[in-house]
């Protein structure tokens, strides 16, 4: 059993939550067997954006064999 | 004046916040005089779960003297 | 261009996500050209409190130049 | 659910593999439901033994609820 | 041969020593074998306390097996 | 000269060192021109497993130019 | 509830307790709430003085609403 | 002896020296008796800018007693 | 919008902003919308090598969505 | 008692409890009175050797007073 | 001007403050030039000692060139 | 085949990269077999100086047997 670890970052306009899940379903689209998820970071952008742009960056962790 | 400071591993379903308390619940439940909780990690468990876990490991200091 | 960091810890009874909101109110209220803020610790205070008071410890990065 | 963690050393004077045994025995000798333990720190004592003393900090998660 | 640690905070209006060996003499109060403490952290608290209150926190390993 | 780093996981039943060889057998079997892994951390999985799986997270650098 | 954290570095000859209430006394000669400290790091600067100088890198917060 | 840390982010489009250069410049034009610096961090701005955005945080130590 | 971070190590024999500009140049190679990178860690390799040979490790990350 | 720290690399084309034993037999040559070490971190070369080398760098003190 | 820094543990029976005076004391007996030490860690021994031994690890830095 | 790693500080009135070449010179003249060199630090030197001094503190791994 062998897991590989990615490094995502996600982002919304309504809170961390969100913004984790952002990048959960993100690899969810594209990735197989994610089995879990680790918040590294998180953070608001303020400047060259419309509103608040909360973001989390997270490792996903999914099996490749 | 001495406090002890113990590790928990709250979970839920919801985000975060309700992870947090989670562990701040259990903690409260069995311990007298809890002052503060520090958040230490956060991560989501994916895999054989129903649903997202949302899970927050978090420091508890109570006081004991 | 030159920044300038500087670290509030915000607190609200009802989450993180509105303890962050509350620091960068406080920053967007006394300075200008905020651009963006990174979360360093969470943490709840639950003595000498009526209500659970989370707290978020921001550094706040703004342009000064 | 919640679990707890707990920080022992195990030793051994074969090696680390050993040294992590013997903390995980330790720990499944007195707590149920011991789900994983994460290495800490490794280290040999080699003074005051007869043989070199393999030493491993481990922490210990067991679900409580 | 295990040992376990535990994380406790003493205080002192003193100074750090002091709140060190409060820290300690807790220690030594309720547990058998107490072999080291490592300083973890140290602060002072200045607001709600009549003096500068010195806090250290230490973890104490004392052997179990 | 280029050399890019990915994040693997490997698995064993036996010990850390089986893990750590299963994490590089894996980036050996998909990837050409690998130069060396650094161990991140070191984890025993109890749980769910029949048996005690050891767990390596390594770092795994590979020339890409 | 808004805290601001500014970081200080006092000195002393005679100790780091000494060097912390430097630090600590000029936070209070100039900032009014000051609720409490964290000490970063301690050092001793041997060349170019007379006598040893003990000195303490805190971390002073005080309330700004 | 007092001092004072405060921190900056200097960029250049020419590299990291220039960067650390202007985050020193900005500080002897605002502040006196500045004793040293620390580099925290270096990163590259490619988005939003015409060219290579080198930034440098960096802690700036200025005596203030 | 969601971003993903993966790390490369530029080299260059005539300092770090080329190591740095190395791996920025294979990032924009390969990848699209290539937003900032992160410097981790810098390091010369002496032996096996012709000349000094200047290493950057950094984090790159772009835009998938 | 003075104590004083010096870091080896050691190696085994074995594994790491070799890689480690290696260091500490070079320490034991040269030294007298080694007390302890410290495993900082763990890798294996990859390229250029013959065989994997697993490779272990050390912290070894040993009493000079 | 080139400095080296080596790493000295001190110990007292007195405090940290005469632990660190200690390895201070040491490295002036056998070194010249010496610059400035910073305290890495601090601990307490309390088995195998007839009284609490206070112990300081402190990075000594001295001018070589 | 074992390493041994030693701290030394360079600097230079130019900038960080003739710093890092400043320590690898004084090791190459003392020390026989440097492999590599890691940068821990990087600082500028105001006061006391007649110039800007760029400081880098690096580890310098040499082989020994």
């Amino acid at each position: 059993m062998v897991y590989k670890k990615i490094t995502l970052i996600g982002s919304s306009t309504e809170g961390f939550d969100a913004a984790v899940d952002d990048a959960i379903a993100r690899a969810e689209d594209t990735l197989e067997n994610v089995h879990w998820i680790e918040v590294e970071s998180q953070g608001v952008e303020l400047a060259n954006v419309d509103d608040r742009e909360y973001q989390a960056t997270v490792e996903v962790a999914f099996q490749i064999d």
